[in-house]
């Protein structure tokens, strides 16, 4: 038990262990705030890497460090395991599930939750993947399918258990299709006797004219072509029209498949709506060049539930390096002293965003890269891609464990996490566990 | 996908892909029967080696293997992931959840289950540990359990949340007594603000006058001691009367806990009573010295659902090293051709168990050794213990991922696996996953 912080210190309370709430937390000098962290996990997850945990190539733990050993040396930080249930900025106060907190200075850095444009009842038949458990359950649904289709006589139910559908061709649709790919033509291939898992269809469905729209149009291209000599059926302009149990209704036809993921929108935690503030379409807060709420400079936002343009008037993109950024950029706000806009003060300089390029990742040897005026794709942006989500891999031991992974599965094509777990929605007769 | 097997080989179903029903198949030799084996999971599971998956040392995939890529080689093999539901000896045929196999040879390895001795109410409060699924669950009620302590100002409850029980100390309850005593004492020590995990209580209760009753009692007090020192405390001579929501009571007092783990017993699979033939109080086949079934000579039965005394007299116990060689002793037979008993054949021998001594784990640095007349305790014992896990530990990569983590957990103190995942007993306010 380390000594606890001091309770005459300004308290901040800081909503999410994310990206910007552990960067903020890591960046606040020591000893000068009270800080509670809050977070309905007991871990920060490394999101970016969430798809290979449910394409089989990583274990869980892999891609999660426990927040309190994060933080452990920080005797000013109280690390608190609850779910935010709703915040009154005019009281200055956070309803937790288990207990209430009151606060100097509010951090909310919540993040993002899949979103499915106003179809909520979607979510039953086409997952998406924002959480570890999701991830588990992807992996665990998709390699059940085909434990089934080994023993089904049926060829019609066959091809069905067979065929994986994903929506939306961002960068996340892009990953979890290319390596579903893989890993049902190289991995599984060589294990079933009865059905070719090479016969597998992994299909990608996309609204817009192209995959990737993030990128310039030839990186565009190029991962089209990368994710076709994967084996993926890419169909651009092709619009979701309805979702039903193992059913797909596009505007360019209707695809039966016992596992849909849904990669195509991610919108604000749904608490932003509830402050009394302006938002965007997808529920997202128009914060303050300062990053601070609109009437309320005690109150800050940050990561992916924050809309601003920045400085430049270019819009922010919801990735970990923009949340990182305002994190460190709060933190660096507070440790100046406690940020009250008294009349005036000298301005505070806005949150500018550093764009150090985009990256994707499509398959073994396969992605496309822009970093400034480079362009490139293929093994060398893999290459780059995976040294970059080293360096960044929070936590040593998960950089070794995740690293041994990768060059493991890179030279034998096996992937090390295949397993089975948990109960499977339908696929399986009853439960596995004996409880 | 590899060619299937002949149809006109004879058809033996194996049942279970544990440690007798691999070892029978990988040692059978190829090409000369069909095989088919059927597992309600997808991988073969490193038994002793579940306390560390829940005491949160290991992660899930470091201690199974997939069937499939385990007997990826063999054309000759079937797997199927499915439940059994019955079996048939009079008809020679097996129903699944999900279809019906007719054999000409059937091999039952099943494995064991928690048995709770006719109080399966008790399995409500009080988990076993005998899957990946189980291993996780305990894992994460333990360590939410201390997430909400840290929480909770009433000091009653806070107590509750900290003290966790184990019932029976056979190598699991002793395993996994001295690891969670370590978890909390040296690990979660670091972690916690505003809790002590040093006064974190782990409880051993025992029946019986001993730990480890099938050690000689020299090593019984050795391991005694060493839980002791590790912070257990250990209860003998105490017999569990009732189990209640949070509560165990005792024959010599009642404690309340968060967390209470069934190590007490082990039954045989509950199909082995369907069978129509004599079983022990613990539903364990008797079969003959040759492990067939009396009446069955086309019928096999390996692992823990055998009760059989071997050609010394002595009882062959439930251990993993006994199922293995089990397998290996069928698979040798069938090797001789198809096993049919016709009169006047020459008699088989009897299977014999070969005891290659007994080794239990308690912590860092804690264990005993008996081999033959050896016996020693102490940091030797741990070493042989963790050498002996290893050469035995199924797949390549599973041996150096396990590996690592030990070596890492040895000189950090720190444990990769502390990583809360899905919705837990009422600890949490609301399922932390989106769905």
């Amino acid at each position: 038990m380390s000594s606890r912080p001091s309770p005459d210190l300004p308290h901040v309370v800081v909503l999410g262990a994310g990206f910007a709430g552990l960067n903020f937390c890591q960046h606040l000098a020591k000893d000068r705030y009270r800080v509670t962290l809050v977070d309905r996990q007991n871990h920060h997850l490394f999101q970016p890497l969430l798809y290979q945990v449910a394409t089989a190539g990583l274990s869980a733990p892999d891609i999660a460090q426990p927040v309190r050993s994060l933080l452990r040396h920080r005797s000013d930080i109280t690390v608190v395991m609850d779910t935010v249930e709703s915040i009154d900025v005019s009281a200055r106060s956070v309803t937790l599930a288990h207990g209430k907190l009151d606060y100097d200075f509010l951090f909310i850095g919540l993040g993002g939750q899949t979103s499915y444009f106003g179809n909520d009842h979607w979510a039953e038949f086409a997952p998406g993947l924002k959480s570890l458990d999701e991830a588990v359950d992807i992996r665990r649904d998709v390699l059940s399918a085909f434990e089934r289709a080994e023993s089904e006589p049926d060829p019609e139910l066959r091809r069905e258990l067979m065929t994986l559908v994903v929506i939306g061709a961002g960068p996340t649709g892009v990953e979890l299709a290319g390596t579903f790919a893989e890993l049902t033509r190289r991995v599984l291939n060589r294990d079933f006797l009865h059905i070719d898992p090479a016969q597998a269809k992994v299909i990608l469905i996309e609204a817009g004219p192209r995959v990737l729209p993030a990128f310039v149009e030839k990186l565009s291209t190029s991962a089209k072509h990368q994710l076709e000599s994967l084996g993926v059926e890419v169909r651009l302009n092709s619009k979701v029209e309805d979702l039903r149990e193992r059913e797909v209704q596009t505007s360019t036809g209707t695809i039966r498949a016992a596992n849909i993921i849904w990669a195509a929108g991610v919108g604000a935690s749904s608490l932003t709506r509830s402050l009394g503030v302006e938002t965007d379409r997808a529920g997202r807060i128009k914060v303050e060049p300062d990053l601070s709420l609109p009437g309320h400079p005690e109150v800050f936002a940050a990561g992916d539930l924050v809309a601003l343009k920045d400085a430049d008037g270019k819009a922010v993109p919801g990735v970990a390096p923009a949340a990182m950024q305002m994190g460190r950029y709060l933190a660096a706000r507070f440790n100046d002293g406690p940020p009250d806009r008294t009349p005036g003060s000298a301005p505070t300089p806005p949150f500018v965003y550093r764009d150090k390029g985009n990256l994707a990742t499509i398959g073994r040897s396969a992605a496309v890269a822009q970093i400034g005026a480079l362009k490139f794709s293929g093994t060398t942006a893999w290459v780059a891609w995976l040294g970059i989500h080293l360096i960044f891999l929070v936590g040593f031991r998960n950089r070794i464990a995740v690293f041994f992974s990768w060059v493991y599965n890179y030279f034998t094509y096996k992937r090390g996490a295949r397993i089975i777990m948990g109960a499977s929605k339908g696929h399986t007769g009853s439960p596995p566990g004996s409880r």
